[in-house]
């Protein structure tokens, strides 16, 4: 007990305290996302927030293992690493946070089989946790929305996941946005057209991914920096150039000129961008973008991302990958998944002002302490609240105009002023 | 990269993995009762999941404090304590995992004060984790969900705060429960009364609190091995039995043996009694009940506990704790809470079979892989998603008696078989 010693009251640094209208955003975006995911057939499941520390650091995490909250060992285990020189600092931690969904969910699905659907469509809405340098609209503790479909290979997963993903979207009022989508096939018959060295096909990916960001020219250096082919370098560079150029259909070009892509890459492709655009209704657009990356290293298959026009950032991504579960489980079980930017998204809706209808109205029924005795206005309240939706019991402040203001931005639709037992609850609108 | 090791997939000991039909519950009870406390103008507030170690270990949590998960610091810092000889244990953590949602409360007011209204009626259901062995039906990560309100002073928190309780609890189809109210200085006026050491009360009412389990008799045996006054122990024996003989006004009973406790003090419990018995409807019942203590030292005023009949523990419990913010906030603000044991509601509820009325129809689309082109499928789930609330697209499997058997299980409502493009799509009742 140091009760005396000053406490911050703050919380954790990159960590939010969420204000009850904050919340009240949160709640009704996650309830129109939740409502679109169910109404393609998906059900929610749960995992724990920590992991054992081996499964989350096998590497399937990419940079984000460097970002890992571990949690200390207790009691005797810890006495034991301490007690040790010098201290082994991996044997320290025997759990960490999750940071992400995915890796879970892996697990999740080798753990449960014998009790789940097959296939299994989840959807996992949840916290993540990564150490990161706090900076704007970034957090360390901050909620990942995704669907999954376990058991199902083909391109029918991908139509899905992308139309119920841009429908929980168009539910919360986005009206603007386009997928982009891409195959990791095609990218490494990019590569490979181009002439870059197999074994560097990665690093390549890793510069064209922030083609958005450093255009064309940023992509060149940073191939150039890093010492590829300059003769494969032009040559991306020039295909790229040709694909920038390109208004229409742009994965005929690619397979025109880049003739090494697998014709059933190709084709499926082409068969998901017309479906999801016929089921669009034209209310979105989807594009093939040869330069899609998607920074995970454990997708096999189609890649897509969500961008909201006027917004330089995706507001969702996913893709396909198909090794992940049977490295856990042993045997290979194809997966596909899409993951929703909760945080951009509640971001952009916050900036745009958007507030949820309230799905109820609420009622201040407001009572001198001094004077009213409680049971009676408990009873009035509730008499109001058989009447009424929700009644809050509030006491009276010296200033009541400033008092009924305030209650009218948090959400009150009216107030009643209790004036005794007997008389009469007036409600009046504010 | 380790993949060659071999990985474990449950979850870490003492956390679970949710199934599908377990998740349904868990949000269809949530709604319940969020729903209940929305009623009575409680609003939804949330704090991280971790809170500066400091924070934690501050003394308001009591045996919780050996229980808390630790998180390591990172990168230099973490450097700096594994450099000292001897490795200072305590320096190794920057923060923790909350144990409970009264202290991230306490903070959250003390930290948005100017942000929030006053007073704040906070709702918070949310995971906290502890540390403790593993045993059947306690677990490292469970649900709390609470609802507290700061700063009003006087009786109608407490009643509110039960009627809220109980009107959640009754939504969720208990309708055999009892509440049990005392006030903790009920407690110091019948261990005065009694004439035990004042600098020793604490550990009176731990040995009181454990009466439901081991009876008088074991108290008695716990009090005298703890070496307290014989006459006291004698004498607090023989106002125990004569409050369980006690059918009727346990509270006059009080009055007329304990004369030193004040007046004030049990008026205000006959208030709470009288009010919420009428509130209730009959439908619950309370009472007054001297040997009720709660184990957090934090409490200054009433407590209260509800019981469901027929299950030998509490569902919820509460009380006042008008000193907690003030040791923060550096001013005296009152409060008061009540928070529903939701992994016990959830046992309960899981025992007695009780599953969620599906909210919605859903219906299944079978389609054959190796028969069917994807986008008339999904084409055709769209247009029956247009006409029923919510379509699951999902391949035919070679049995498909045990399929659509498994599909009832798992809440399905009706399923139609893909059979071409231009084929009627019926759906069949299973």
């Amino acid at each position: 007990m140091t009760s005396g010693t000053q406490i911050a009251t703050t919380p954790p640094r990159g960590m939010r305290d969420l204000l009850p209208n904050e919340v009240a955003l949160r709640d009704w975006a996650t309830s129109v996302i939740i409502g679109a995911y169910q109404r393609f057939g998906f059900t929610r499941i749960e995992t724990p927030a920590m992991e054992n520390i081996n499964l989350l650091r096998r590497g399937e995490g990419g940079e984000n293992l460097q970002l890992i909250y571990e949690v200390l060992k207790r009691g005797e285990k810890l006495e034991k690493v301490l007690a040790s020189q010098p201290v082994d600092r991996d044997e320290l931690s025997d759990l960490g946070l999750r940071f992400d969904l995915t890796v879970p969910l892996v697990r999740y699905y080798s753990n449960n089989l014998a009790h789940l659907p097959t296939p299994l469509k989840a959807i996992q809405i949840g916290s993540v946790w990564r150490a990161e340098s706090p900076q704007q609209g970034r957090f360390r503790q901050f909620t990942q929305c995704d669907i999954d479909v376990i058991g199902v290979k083909g391109e029918t997963c991908e139509m899905e996941l992308i139309q119920a993903t841009a429908d929980a979207i168009l539910g919360l009022g986005f009206n603007d946005f386009e997928v982009r989508i891409n195959d990791r096939r095609v990218l490494s018959a990019i590569a490979e057209h181009c002439g870059f060295a197999s074994e560097r096909y990665s690093a390549v990916y890793i510069a064209l991914d922030k083609i958005d960001k450093i255009q064309i020219a940023g992509v060149k250096k940073e191939l150039e920096k890093d010492g590829h082919d300059s003769a494969a370098i032009a040559k991306l560079a020039s295909l790229c150039e040709e694909f920038q150029k390109a208004t229409g259909d742009e994965l005929s070009l690619m397979e025109q000129r880049v003739s090494s892509v697998p014709s059933d890459v190709v084709s499926a492709l082409r068969n998901v961008i017309e479906t999801v655009h016929e089921l669009s209704g034209g209310k979105y657009s989807i594009r093939f973008d040869p330069t899609l990356v998607r920074g995970m290293g454990y997708y096999t298959g189609q890649i897509f991302e969500i961008a909201a026009k006027g917004y330089g950032y995706s507001v969702g991504g996913g893709g396909r990958y198909d090794k992940m579960v049977g490295k856990l489980l042993g045997r290979e079980v194809p997966a596909c998944g899409f993951s929703i930017g909760f945080e951009r998204i509640i971001g952009v809706l916050a900036d745009k002002g958007i507030t949820p209808g309230h799905n109820f109205e609420k009622i201040a029924l407001i009572y001198e302490p001094a004077r009213d005795p409680a049971p009676a206005v408990l009873k009035a309240a509730a008499k109001l609240r058989s009447e009424n939706q929700a009644v809050s019991i509030l006491p009276r402040k010296k200033d009541m105009t400033k008092q009924i203001d305030t209650l009218k931005s948090e959400g009150f639709s009216g107030f009643c002023a209790f004036r005794g037992a007997d008389a009469p609850l007036e409600i009046k609108t504010i």
